[in-house]
């Protein structure tokens, strides 16, 4: 159907109308903007609301060295600092099995950085594999925009390399090879419990 | 066989030689003055360094409103405030059981008061045991010195009761009756897994 102005003359959509650009603008960018970690939170609500898994991020550890007590009012930290966690930042439980896991964004497109990692996490998803726990990392190539869940025992292998002379990265094409890669659902930016489910069959 | 001193008189030792006395007020309120936190952080200590659990208390949750980064420097929080967790306070790993669990002190003698729980931690609890993890309170009587592993189905049974007109607290008959109870053993102040392999046998 033809919209028609007052005066008779045919309404034609502007290639560019400000409705749609916007939209597509923001979908987009939208998308684009969010950081791993925010895309983890809304996953994790979203297996937590429909009962399928209790994940949770872990609160940052800051050392407190200074609190005021103002009266009738809330405790203020005055000075703090940020400290070192001695855990990754996720764990939690999907039916009966133990998860932890990490999750690292970069921006290259040809290799993930081992530096990305730091001992005492390694440590401590060893340590949880030995438990009978499901430990993994989460890759996201931003640049890419491809995300992979990526089996912690690969993840030792490569670690353990790098002191022996070996790369300090893991190639691209290794982790699209050995990871499950998390294709974003409606809700569900990261998807990361059926790639567990495969994780288990293997 | 007898000290002398060289003018010849036999030494004897002072009824209370500062030696001793020093040890002995040192060990006594060393273990009572260690609060039940502590005595879980040393026991998850001993448990992941002899490889038989990875158990971890989280960190305090703050909402950062101000951080200032001073030149050379590490970045240092000048305005912050504590904020309710909506998970509890410790969960980890245990021979492919996931354990979660929050630690309570009570000063009562004959009960123990459900207001020291939050309804947040309690749905946690109960989603995390929907989910097949393992969940318990561990409460310390500070009074007697006595501390209880106390299964999280009795607590929640305990938590709705009180909604219905049911009493405000969990009587300590019924915790000694229902808990298991965690007695001290050297290096290890809360043995709480084998009260957890009490639990699975149940």
């Amino acid at each position: 159907m033809t919209i028609r102005y007052p005066n008779g003359n045919a309404y034609q959509a502007p290639a560019t109308s400000a409705g749609p650009k916007f939209a597509s603008h923001y979908t987009n960018y939208g998308k684009r903007g969010m950081t791993l970690e925010e895309e983890l939170n809304q996953s994790n609500t979203y297996y937590q609301t429909h009962g399928l898994a209790v994940v949770h991020k872990k609160p940052t550890p800051i050392r407190i060295v200074k609190v005021d007590y103002p009266k009738r009012s809330a405790a203020v930290i005055k000075e703090a600092y940020f400290s070192t966690a001695s855990t990754t930042d996720y764990n939690g439980v999907y039916q009966g099995h133990y998860l932890d896991f990490d999750a690292k964004e970069t921006k290259n497109q040809a290799s993930f950085p081992l530096k990305n990692f730091h001992q005492h996490q390694i440590d401590h998803m060893r340590a949880c594999t030995a438990q009978g726990g499901i430990c993994f990392a989460i890759i996201k190539f931003v640049s890419r925009q491809e995300t992979y869940l990526y089996p912690a025992t690969d993840l030792f292998t490569f670690w353990d390399d790098q002191t022996n002379g070996g790369r300090k990265s893991i190639p691209y094409t290794e982790i699209a090879a050995s990871g499950i890669k998390l294709i974003a659902q409606l809700q569900l930016p990261v998807p990361y419990l059926n790639a567990v489910d495969q994780l288990l069959k293997r």
